[in-house]
């Protein structure tokens, strides 16, 4: 298998949306450790023992998909007739975070896998067909849970191995958001999805660095074909690249003419404090981003201090078994624009 | 977790593409048994050892889709940068077999989960994108492999062990569409997206008849809200019920007043000869409806003999942990409508 050389060659467009739907509502559920960092006064539900009442990891990982769903409905005041789709992910075998989380909702239910850029898939994806009139409304839900991930992925954690510096800690919790026709915004008003993109990392405890390419390959193709400059937006931030990824994204960026430097973040750096819980190069999972998009920052939007954001879910698609046969692991990334106004000029077509 | 109720109400619309995309091209790759079977001679590529060159069935599997994307590149004459997305997916753990089989390819992915519903997920997806006017190509790709497929799910193949009679055999397969904005047909019209349906079966050894009655559902939803007799079609097929499946799923809706007996197929039943090919209950696997779509049925579509057609994938969200945890497997069937013509009159709005 040849490596991807990095694709900046604007051969892709930007999607953008004509009648941009609304993110309606959002909610957010986390764990203990997540509640406890610096974001914890965002976030709607949190358990002490991220259990959520259940037997095992797998079922409370569901679980907190069901609150999730939950809370946006109760927040937005929707039936489940009212929702025509559903798009969920999660890092489980066979997504059955997601599957059975969601089994109760008569909803039509789209299974994505995205790995950790899941959250961004799904609100692409809903912002697609309710933009393109197919649904009034659609929703996005993904999550990840500490417990079943180290199980599945690395070590049973009663083993208690050791972690190496560059490793994250995969965040225990789920995020959910609404899209809608009608509304006064937030905005989905333009997305960019993401080419699988590998340069040849193998080690699976260094996930950051195997997405940071894809990261910088979606934003410069982004800032490549819209002429925009980074400093336009608010916030720029990447879904759990933390601080090895982070770091790689913004020289990359920064040595092909784009400097992010002064806005942008890593969800996977916000959701811990570096000071008071020592997750080593910060958080990851499907449900970092989602979580702290659905909990820190669409309420910054809501209080008006963000007006124009990207949001760039990051994925590493690999799985234990093609890690243990040798193969190198590839990322993706998905960006999702947010905006507080509608765009008064829609210009260009669509890729 | 309570049982879901059939949903029959008609609380979910069919959404009808108001511009339907047509299918331009479509390609098949397959193993020994597949094409040694009744359908052998509709498929594109197989292989004498279903390895594909490769030391691992995993690779196997990776390479059966990269064969199908290449094929269906080359039939439709379209170059990467023609391509807008790709929507794939697969049974693996973390769908390796998509994400690593696609990596070369320079299109901008989506990773999707809906078990042996996935190229009908995908296939909904791409048609919506494409005539909503997103894109004015995107394609689908979906495999299984029956060796990958064993050691994941059930006994490592060398184990030898016995199989039950309601068993299914997972196809060695990989099929892959691409829908496009120009072209003359065949046209997918309408979709009808799976609603998750569980009703307590929980023996991993009979996906039938934990699938039917989501296949059930969502026929019976279609039916109920398009008026059209199941008469008015040359085929309805389900993705992979098998004999058990199927014969629940005819049972069922002429217990609701609609009978499909006389158009009524499965692709796993299509597949393999039962009397030649001791298959057990049939062919399951996303490889199964992939092959049997993107080989057998739209090359009927091209030669005249199919002119309408209910292609209905069908999932089992599952796993081996949830098996082993015990809880029960739902299925989920999602709904195509293709037709050789454009409708002359779009009635009706969309959900």
């Amino acid at each position: 298998m040849k490596e991807n050389t990095m694709i900046a060659e604007q051969n892709r467009g930007i999607v953008r949306i004509p009648n941009p739907p609304t993110i309606r509502a959002w909610a957010s559920v986390v764990g203990k450790k997540e509640h406890d960092g610096p974001l914890g006064g965002d976030f709607d539900l949190h358990a002490e023992d991220d259990r959520f009442g259940m037997d095992t990891w797998e079922k409370a990982e569901s679980e907190m998909q069901r609150l999730a769903l939950g809370m946006l409905m109760k927040k937005s005041g929707c039936r489940e007739e009212d929702i025509g789709a559903i798009f969920a992910g999660d890092l489980l075998n066979q997504c059955t975070g997601s599957s059975f989380g969601l089994l109760d909702a008569k909803i039509p239910y789209f299974g994505l896998y995205g790995a950790c850029s899941t959250m961004a898939e799904g609100l692409m994806l809903a912002s697609l067909l309710v933009g393109g009139g197919y649904f009034s409304k659609a929703a996005a839900v993904c999550s990840s849970h500490f417990c079943s991930a180290e199980r599945q992925f690395r070590f049973p954690i009663e083993y208690g191995g050791q972690r190496t510096p560059t490793a994250q800690w995969t965040v225990t919790g789920a995020g959910s958001v609404l899209l809608s026709s009608d509304g006064c915004g937030p905005y989905v008003t333009e997305v960019l999805p993401g080419i699988s993109v590998q340069m040849g990392i193998t080690d699976a405890a260094n996930m950051g660095a195997a997405m940071a390419p894809a990261a910088v390959d979606t934003l410069s193709r982004y800032f490549a074909s819209s002429g925009v400059s980074p400093d336009e937006f608010d916030l720029i931030v990447t879904g759990d690249l933390g601080q090895v990824g982070h770091d790689i994204t913004s020289d990359l960026l920064l040595s092909m003419g784009y400097d992010v430097r002064r806005v942008y973040n890593d969800c996977g750096l916000l959701i811990y404090s570096s000071e008071s819980q020592d997750m080593h190069a910060g958080g990851s999972g499907c449900g970092c981003s989602a979580t702290v998009l659905c909990g820190h920052i669409l309420k910054r939007f809501a209080n008006g201090q963000y007006k124009n954001m990207l949001f760039v879910g990051t994925g590493a698609l690999m799985s234990p078994t093609s890690v243990q046969q040798g193969l190198p692991i590839a990322g993706i990334a998905h960006l999702v624009r947010i905006s507080a106004e509608k765009p008064t000029e829609m210009g260009g077509g669509n890729a």
